[in-house]
Protein backbone atom coordinates (compact mmCIF):
# COMPACT_ATOMS: atom_id res chain seq x y z
CA UNK A 1 0.00 0.00 0.00
CA UNK A 2 1.04 3.38 -0.98
CA UNK A 3 0.27 6.96 0.01
CA UNK A 4 0.42 9.63 -2.72
CA UNK A 5 0.27 13.05 -1.76
CA UNK A 6 -0.35 14.92 -5.19
CA UNK A 7 -0.11 18.72 -6.03
CA UNK A 8 -2.15 20.39 -9.00
CA UNK A 9 -1.02 24.15 -9.86
CA UNK A 10 -2.36 26.09 -12.21
CA UNK A 11 0.43 26.83 -15.19
CA UNK A 12 2.75 30.36 -14.40
CA UNK A 13 1.21 31.57 -17.68
CA UNK A 14 -2.49 30.90 -16.87
CA UNK A 15 -4.69 33.37 -14.67
CA UNK A 16 -6.04 32.20 -11.50
CA UNK A 17 -9.26 34.15 -10.77
CA UNK A 18 -9.43 32.28 -7.66
CA UNK A 19 -5.81 33.06 -6.21
CA UNK A 20 -7.01 36.98 -7.37
CA UNK A 21 -10.16 37.10 -5.47
CA UNK A 22 -8.43 35.75 -1.91
CA UNK A 23 -5.91 38.39 -2.59
CA UNK A 24 -8.52 40.91 -3.16
CA UNK A 25 -10.59 39.52 0.11
CA UNK A 26 -6.66 39.94 2.41
CA UNK A 27 -5.81 43.33 1.10
CA UNK A 28 -9.71 44.06 1.91
CA UNK A 29 -8.63 42.59 5.69
CA UNK A 30 -5.57 44.81 5.67
CA UNK A 31 -3.02 42.00 4.46
CA UNK A 32 -1.76 44.40 1.89
CA UNK A 33 2.13 43.03 1.88
CA UNK A 34 0.33 39.50 0.37
CA UNK A 35 0.54 39.23 -2.85
CA UNK A 36 1.05 36.48 -6.05
CA UNK A 37 -1.80 34.07 -4.46
CA UNK A 38 -2.36 30.98 -6.31
CA UNK A 39 -4.55 28.41 -5.44
CA UNK A 40 -3.74 24.88 -6.21
CA UNK A 41 -5.28 20.83 -5.13
CA UNK A 42 -3.88 18.91 -2.67
CA UNK A 43 -5.10 15.39 -2.96
CA UNK A 44 -4.10 12.36 -0.86
CA UNK A 45 -4.94 9.25 -1.65
CA UNK A 46 -3.82 5.41 -1.23
CA UNK A 47 -3.00 2.94 -4.17
CA UNK A 48 -2.91 -0.70 -3.43
CA UNK A 49 0.25 -1.80 -5.57
CA UNK A 50 2.59 -4.51 -5.35
CA UNK A 51 6.02 -2.03 -5.75
CA UNK A 52 6.51 1.47 -5.66
CA UNK A 53 7.19 1.30 -9.36
CA UNK A 54 3.52 0.27 -10.08
CA UNK A 55 2.33 2.83 -7.37
CA UNK A 56 4.07 5.38 -9.10
CA UNK A 57 2.74 4.44 -12.86
CA UNK A 58 -0.59 4.12 -11.34
CA UNK A 59 -0.84 8.10 -9.75
CA UNK A 60 0.51 9.29 -13.12
CA UNK A 61 -2.07 8.44 -14.92
CA UNK A 62 -4.62 9.10 -12.77
CA UNK A 63 -3.28 12.44 -12.39
CA UNK A 64 -3.01 13.29 -16.41
CA UNK A 65 -6.23 11.19 -17.12
CA UNK A 66 -8.61 12.70 -14.21
CA UNK A 67 -7.13 14.94 -11.53
CA UNK A 68 -4.97 17.37 -13.54
CA UNK A 69 -6.20 19.26 -16.91
CA UNK A 70 -3.42 18.79 -18.58
CA UNK A 71 -3.63 22.13 -20.67
CA UNK A 72 -4.37 24.57 -18.00
CA UNK A 73 -2.55 22.51 -15.05
CA UNK A 74 0.96 20.84 -13.86
CA UNK A 75 1.04 18.18 -11.32
CA UNK A 76 3.93 16.87 -8.80
CA UNK A 77 3.37 13.94 -6.59
CA UNK A 78 5.42 12.17 -3.24
CA UNK A 79 5.04 8.58 -2.62
CA UNK A 80 5.88 6.43 0.26
CA UNK A 81 5.22 3.00 1.51
CA UNK A 82 2.48 2.45 4.38
CA UNK A 83 1.33 0.01 6.28
CA UNK A 84 -2.29 -1.99 5.47
CA UNK A 85 -4.33 0.41 8.28
CA UNK A 86 -7.09 -1.12 10.13
CA UNK A 87 -9.42 1.63 9.93
CA UNK A 88 -12.42 2.92 7.58
CA UNK B 1 9.83 38.91 0.40
CA UNK B 2 8.86 35.10 1.80
CA UNK B 3 7.22 32.46 0.16
CA UNK B 4 4.45 30.69 1.54
CA UNK B 5 3.40 27.53 0.38
CA UNK B 6 -0.05 26.18 2.50
CA UNK B 7 -1.73 22.86 2.58
CA UNK B 8 -5.30 23.13 4.07
CA UNK B 9 -7.08 19.44 5.04
CA UNK B 10 -10.11 18.38 5.99
CA UNK B 11 -10.55 16.80 9.74
CA UNK B 12 -9.98 13.43 9.35
CA UNK B 13 -12.94 13.33 11.06
CA UNK B 14 -15.06 15.13 8.38
CA UNK B 15 -16.27 13.76 5.59
CA UNK B 16 -14.96 14.61 2.20
CA UNK B 17 -17.55 14.49 -0.46
CA UNK B 18 -15.42 15.44 -3.44
CA UNK B 19 -13.21 13.26 -2.26
CA UNK B 20 -15.44 10.05 -2.46
CA UNK B 21 -17.16 11.73 -6.31
CA UNK B 22 -13.25 11.40 -7.03
CA UNK B 23 -12.62 7.97 -5.93
CA UNK B 24 -15.79 6.65 -7.43
CA UNK B 25 -14.84 7.72 -10.73
CA UNK B 26 -11.24 6.64 -10.70
CA UNK B 27 -13.15 3.28 -9.72
CA UNK B 28 -15.27 3.47 -12.99
CA UNK B 29 -11.92 4.14 -15.01
CA UNK B 30 -10.61 0.71 -13.51
CA UNK B 31 -8.40 2.10 -10.73
CA UNK B 32 -9.73 0.05 -8.67
CA UNK B 33 -7.01 -0.22 -6.25
CA UNK B 34 -6.94 3.42 -5.04
CA UNK B 35 -8.82 4.51 -1.98
CA UNK B 36 -9.36 6.81 0.21
CA UNK B 37 -9.10 10.17 -2.00
CA UNK B 38 -8.96 13.16 -0.06
CA UNK B 39 -8.88 16.62 -1.41
CA UNK B 40 -7.79 19.73 0.21
CA UNK B 41 -6.49 22.97 -1.30
CA UNK B 42 -2.88 24.29 -1.46
CA UNK B 43 -1.78 28.19 -1.68
CA UNK B 44 0.86 29.80 -2.55
CA UNK B 45 1.54 33.35 -2.02
CA UNK B 46 4.46 36.23 -1.09
CA UNK B 47 4.56 37.86 2.36
CA UNK B 48 6.60 41.46 2.13
CA UNK B 49 7.38 41.27 5.81
CA UNK B 50 10.59 42.38 7.00
CA UNK B 51 12.06 39.08 9.16
CA UNK B 52 10.85 35.15 8.93
CA UNK B 53 8.78 35.72 12.38
CA UNK B 54 6.62 38.60 10.84
CA UNK B 55 5.80 36.50 8.01
CA UNK B 56 4.81 33.67 9.97
CA UNK B 57 3.02 35.57 11.94
CA UNK B 58 1.06 36.82 8.72
CA UNK B 59 0.49 33.50 7.29
CA UNK B 60 -0.76 31.82 10.52
CA UNK B 61 -3.57 34.84 10.53
CA UNK B 62 -4.48 34.74 7.41
CA UNK B 63 -4.98 30.84 7.53
CA UNK B 64 -7.30 31.02 10.59
CA UNK B 65 -8.77 33.77 9.21
CA UNK B 66 -9.37 33.28 5.82
CA UNK B 67 -7.73 30.40 4.18
CA UNK B 68 -9.28 27.74 6.85
CA UNK B 69 -12.12 26.90 8.64
CA UNK B 70 -11.15 26.03 12.01
CA UNK B 71 -14.44 23.52 13.01
CA UNK B 72 -13.31 21.23 9.34
CA UNK B 73 -9.96 22.19 8.49
CA UNK B 74 -6.34 21.95 9.98
CA UNK B 75 -3.42 23.81 7.86
CA UNK B 76 0.64 23.54 7.78
CA UNK B 77 2.53 25.87 5.37
CA UNK B 78 6.45 26.04 4.73
CA UNK B 79 7.89 29.59 4.56
CA UNK B 80 10.95 30.33 2.38
CA UNK B 81 12.64 33.59 2.00
CA UNK B 82 12.91 34.80 -2.03
CA UNK B 83 14.40 37.59 -3.57
CA UNK B 84 12.28 40.12 -4.48
CA UNK B 85 11.51 39.11 -8.26
CA UNK B 86 11.04 41.41 -10.88
CA UNK B 87 7.94 39.62 -12.62
CA UNK B 88 4.11 40.46 -12.35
Amino acid sequence: MYRAVITVTLRPSILDPEGKTVEHSLHQLGYENVRRVRIGKHIELEVDAGTEDKARETVENICSKLLANPVMEDYTFSLAKVEEAAEG
